[in-house]
């Protein structure tokens, strides 16, 4: 058997806290989560690999599904020389991350075309305001604090002028690298839960792919929308402008999370 | 105006993520909730206060909705020497827990028999259970991992045995220093929600007041018959049995939350 028919490309479903974490892509000196779990697969196989993934969440940044791939020629040398199993491979690779907020959910042999970010067709982000007098508790780092009372109908109103194909300039990072600013948001939609003294806000909003911190960019501009310093109407004037600085401010990474991603 | 009439008792309810604390109650040299909210109280007012709490949390635990009293004398120094507003103190005392998982949600003038402990009338706990083959990732701190696949059907039949007047010696802890094992359950519910490869399951129990570990223990029982290990019948017996060493373990801290109490 030649040596190239046991590298296998594996995808793998990922889950964590990233708010003590500087963002999934590795970088050096720093704690990242792509950098746990290279570090985790080096200690259970001795094999350095090289994670390619979906989203590039920035620091402090959750995901309840993150996608990445990875290529890998893994054999158990137990006389029978047998392949590792996707159980096997997430479990071995949960071993060695037992103290960090990671967890591989799940793991698949998938064809060497496979690639996490290029075949993603489908994301799916939640965004989650702590809307209340008083600071976040038990949720530090896993919402947004806003402390005016926001009204969500207005809020509701006006993601709707952002639904649809648009050029997005004004709700992109300026350090943006994506060529074209031109994206399509499927779906924006709120919950709202009683909580004491305030509410919880959930915003779910569905695309293809996202620009840089667009998704806190829109919350961030509807958020003024909520707390009545803007009209329904200036978020159509920001839209239009395709200038960063006609929008709002982008807000903080605490509150996002990376729900979910689809492939053909 | 005598110094005592000055004096008012507060209180407080207080949301904390319980995963880097001791435990709610003071101890020396270790980090508590209660040190922490004292060390606050003091570095605003000037004033040693103590509080004392509804209930006692263990490490690990965590509150949407905890309470405790203490008695204050603070009145603003602003030539009309004005009392603190009961909004003016919650965010006082916030803003020196900006760093910490803790949030003053509400205080609250009463009268100087109300007491947090003795007067509470009823308590809701939940504990969430991640029920999947992989371990937690978002929620590492935040809820118990059950690897073996559970029956939640035969745990809600299980846990109709508990509800209602009993002796729970078998479900607390032997150093439990409550006099009496005598407790009423009011209600065990469950709610149960899919997730990628398992469930989330989160008990509610609901009575006037339960012993050291006991709803721990009692979800480390029902926790046997959702795996099968156990027949109904052997809570009965475990129940009766009126031994700690009869019931089964207790779960771990991270998966068990206050979230209301309840005064006359």
């Amino acid at each position: 058997m030649s040596k190239e028919s046991t590298v296998k490309r594996w995808k793998l479903i990922i889950e964590y806290n990233g708010t003590n974490y500087a963002g999934f892509q590795i970088q050096p000196g720093l704690p990242t989560i792509q950098g746990s779990i290279q570090r985790a697969i080096k200690e259970f196989s001795g094999q350095e690999v090289s994670l390619t993934v979906a989203g590039r969440t920035d620091a402090g940044v959750h995901a309840y599904h993150q996608v990445a791939h990875f290529d890998f020629d893994y054999q158990y040398k137990d006389g029978r020389s047998r392949e590792i199993t996707p159980y096997e491979l997430a479990k071995a690779i949960n071993s060695f991350l037992v103290d960090e907020p990671i967890s591989i959910l799940d793991a698949e042999i998938v064809s060497h075309d496979f690639h996490a970010r290029f075949g993603a067709k489908h994301k799916i982000y939640h965004y989650v305001i702590t809307n209340r007098r008083f600071k976040t508790g038990l949720d530090k780092g896993r919402s947004w604090w806003v402390k005016a009372p926001l009204d969500l109908d207005s809020m509701i109103e006006a993601s709707k002028i952002l639904i649809g194909k648009h050029d997005f300039t004004s709700f992109r990072d300026t350090e943006c690298q994506a060529k074209s600013p031109i994206r399509t948001i499927d779906k924006i939609d709120f919950t709202r839960e009683e909580i004491l003294n305030g509410q919880k806000i959930i915003m779910t909003i569905e695309g293809r792919s996202f620009l840089h911190h667009m998704v806190r960019n829109i919350i961030g501009t509807l958020s003024l929308v909520g707390e009545g310093k803007w009209d329904i109407e200036d978020v159509q004037k920001a839209l239009d402008a395709k200038n960063r600085t006609a929008a709002g401010p982008t807000a903080p990474s605490d509150g996002l999370y990376l729900v979910k991603i689809d492939y053909d």
